[in-house]
């Protein structure tokens, strides 16, 4: 295979080091110096790569949950657990990385729709583009759960799915204010043994 | 009653603009200048009323909640419906103002804890405070709702209130991306209808 050109790999390091900026310090409290110091790439040289800040940040939403859904699949290739023991593994995997990271990041997804949500188009589109490939690997996974018995089936998996979704977004923003993942497993085990529950 | 100074009046009309700005447009992408000019208090006496931009923001956090709060008290006061249909009365009415405000401010305890949950630490404290006032007002009436057979009463009410915040919090940012307030009003639904339900 063709070993990728400068270029591509200068973008993608790029772009790898917003999620972790933008994660933590949001859109507008992230300079573009800030971000180009840290990968150590020339000043200057962002827009050789971007057409804009805003764009930049469109793609850091795709190659994060991307990145996200890669570890989701992964483990659904090979995974002989329950339906519900699977969402289990996931998220609660996604709680030990919280932890190291000392509660700071949260979830890209829930910090720039916070931020960004209702003033950038951009941003807007590669926010649902990312909410629906999730929402296309997490319904399989309820609809799975329900035609075993395992999850409820008087509330549609869609519905679950979303309300899902909002509730550990949610919890993402109480564990950034207070420093500990306890109301993001607390919620998880709501959801799963009281809300899904058949 | 004597007339409050005009410090006093200044401060809270600067606050007051700060709910809707900070809410919109988010703590970095919301300048002084902007706040002042939209309020026309001169430019350059912001410090006058407050110690820091920071101690600004935490300060409409306060005004924020205690607004919001006086609406749940005062509906408290004189309803004579039952817990679940209380809860659906005043978050219905939070709904009709999303969708007044074209979906675009949202929650701006969810919004300021995204941006500066884990970087401002005078932002915490009052982001933390606020969701102790709600939750003072909130589990008494999952209470109540237990206690009439009307929520069930396997998940204490402590554990079903931060559930529930954390849901609706997490509905307010994708209607910010959606820029609809269907999520938010399917996300209730759920809740009450399916988690809540004794």
């Amino acid at each position: 295979m063709a070993r990728p050109r400068r270029t591509e790999h200068n973008r993608e390091v790029i772009l790898a080091k917003g999620i972790d900026l933008l994660c933590e310090q949001g859109y507008n409290g992230t300079g573009l110096k800030q971000i180009l110091d840290a990968v150590q790439i020339p000043k200057g040289s962002f827009y050789h790569y971007f057409d804009s800040k805003e764009a930049y940040a469109a793609q850091v939403v795709e190659l994060y949950i991307d990145r996200l859904l890669e570890v989701f699949d992964n483990y659904l290739l090979y995974t002989t657990e329950t339906p519900v023991d699977i969402i289990k593994q996931i998220y609660g995997w996604m709680v030990v990385e919280f932890k190291r990271k000392e509660c700071r990041e949260g979830c890209l997804l829930g910090n720039l729709a916070a931020e960004l949500g209702a003033s950038s188009s951009l941003c807007q589109v590669a926010m649902s583009s990312a909410y629906g490939k999730w929402f296309q690997r997490f319904v399989p996974i309820v609809v799975a759960g329900q035609e075993a018995g395992q999850i409820r089936q008087d509330v549609t998996a869609e519905l679950l799915a979303e309300t899902f979704w909002n509730a550990w977004e949610g919890s993402l923003l109480r564990m950034k204010v207070t420093g500990s993942t306890a109301t993001v497993e607390q919620t998880l085990a709501v959801l799963l043994d009281s809300l899904f529950r058949a």
